[in-house]
């Protein structure tokens, strides 16, 4: 089942002056970027217990935050739910009709297993279910 | 200064179907729907302390939520942070070259006073700043 809002991901054309307009000019506590290179995407995280804002941007121009950034030029990208079991989350919505952007969860940062519901599926939010790995 | 991340709004075209959605297949807790004329807006709540996910759709297919959903078809709308002193926040991003959509905060639902921060200012993102009224 869903146990909480994860995160919120905001993609950003400039990370730098969107890292520091988020820490300096709204104030919010900033913890630090973490490149993955298999989502093509840098990321610098605030924390805002029990949820977090991510800023996302592409890592070395590329992948799908670039696509995003090229057709909107930055906002508002994703939601994260928190899952405590993804692939029984996943069955179940499928089974009510919910389209997937892959067809299983994938090996997400630090162990944890991800996977994005279709936009279609959700008037228009992507949305995306993790499930945090042991070493969280 | 901004003190909390108040709430995510999500425009919604079907607003039954999606608190339906919200509460059911992402099982998440439903605090029931308000409608607030003066921003022509119906909104659903899903408490997720200290945030709040706000399912928002036009009151009598009027307003700005009615043109958001003609021209997108629903999606992520705004984040709000919460102030404790909106008029001096509001100056002092002013002062940093922020542009608003309205020249200063007006009263919304329960005694507080909002803004919304232009997007261009915000790399596409809409941010909503609110300070409770003291009946929060």
């Amino acid at each position: 089942m869903i146990t909480a809002l994860d995160h919120i991901a905001i993609a950003v054309p400039d990370f730098d002056q969107a890292i520091k307009r988020f820490m300096e000019d709204f104030g919010l506590p900033f913890d630090g970027t973490e490149d993955v290179p298999d989502a093509k995407t840098s990321t610098a995280f605030f924390p805002l217990p029990p949820t977090q804002i991510e800023l996302v941007h592409p890592l070395n121009g590329e992948g799908p935050i670039a696509g995003y950034l090229e057709k909107r030029g930055g906002g508002l990208h994703h939601l994260c739910f928190r899952s405590d079991n993804i692939f029984e989350d996943v069955e179940r919505l499928k089974a009510k009709g919910y389209r997937f952007l892959s067809d299983a969860p994938s090996p997400g940062a630090h162990g944890s297993q991800v996977i994005f519901i279709h936009p279609k599926s959700c008037d228009g939010v992507l949305i995306e279910i993790n499930q945090p790995g042991d070493e969280h």
